[in-house]
């Protein structure tokens, strides 16, 4: 079949990103220089390089939907101080996230009537797609929030707390307005082991 | 206490990427405007703008330690889809991944002696650290891998294959190679539901 528009456009990055690759770039070493591993959303307005200022190399970058911290994203963090070297955490959600627009009655509801995707408007979600929905969208936990800034607090904790954490990492939380492009500190659990 | 270096760093390339934070990007929407996620690694040697030539707005980008497809990232992958417009899927793994250095037994005896950092070599990993273990470790799936294309080949088969994902959606598996820059297609499993 023939390629799509988004296959055509990364290969043709690729392209251009491969001819500029030079030989620095290609002896980077698998642990991060700046010793640091970050957990932040999928959102697509969040720019990992320029909004910390990121070059090849320096951190490790865990993403999922809400950044949150889920045993995945805290398996990542383990293997990442323990095996790879970094020696602080930092935990950033965003303003306006999707996250906020949905629970897991919504998502279950919506799932068991079809796969494809659903709309929000005034009146809240509706699927426009066809197609067969199914009943396991109620055995997962879609991790969504309702208060931005208490979700960062929530989930610095839960990495403080867990039992495969040192108690000697820092772990720092912010929140990112993707209306100012402004990261501000939340909350930050340093090595005494307290949430602030 | 003082702040860190890579907090003051952090901060610092945020003030400057607020400054030059425009009207376009204060306006860009929650749904990804080019209608894909990636699920790729968090490895620090993958600068996913440069990569594969994303801006602010464009893509979900998912990662976490081997970009496996793990239960959390297709929570993501099936958020994206359903609820935010996305109509494609990328597994992006790499050379030189850190996840074949180690395996289940390894990762579960060294966090049994100590949460603190182990080292590499020839005689494979030992810890260096003191302070407390933790039996938890065994509890973890890891997902270790030990052959980089078949790990992009079964990631790429079990997002097509799970009950919450359409059989539309077109997914696309590639291995990155750190050395190169250059991105290599390994799998597609297209909306007739079988990987190649």
């Amino acid at each position: 079949m023939s390629k799509s528009s988004n296959v055509q456009q990364i290969q043709s990055a690729n392209d251009l990103y491969a001819k500029s690759f030079g030989e620095k770039l290609s002896k980077l070493p698998i642990p991060p220089a700046r010793k640091l591993a970050i957990l932040t959303c999928m959102d697509a307005r969040i720019h990992a390089s320029k909004l910390f200022g990121f070059e090849e190399g320096d951190a490790h970058i865990i993403r999922n939907a809400g950044g949150r911290a889920s045993d995945d994203a805290i398996r990542s963090l383990v293997i990442s101080y323990k095996l790879l070297g970094t020696r602080e955490f930092f935990v950033v959600h965003h303003t306006n996230c999707g996250m906020v627009l949905f629970d897991n009655k919504i998502m279950t509801d919506l799932l068991s009537k079809s796969l494809e995707q659903a709309v929000v408007d005034e009146n809240g979600w509706r699927d426009v797609g066809r197609g067969p929905g199914s009943p396991e969208g109620a055995k997962v936990d879609w991790l969504t929030f309702t208060d931005d800034r208490q979700a960062v607090i929530d989930d610095v904790e839960k990495i403080r707390n867990h039992p495969l954490v040192p108690k000697s990492i820092p772990i720092y939380g912010y929140l990112y307005d993707v209306r100012t492009g402004k990261l501000e500190e939340i909350a930050e659990a340093t090595a005494v082991g307290a949430a602030s």
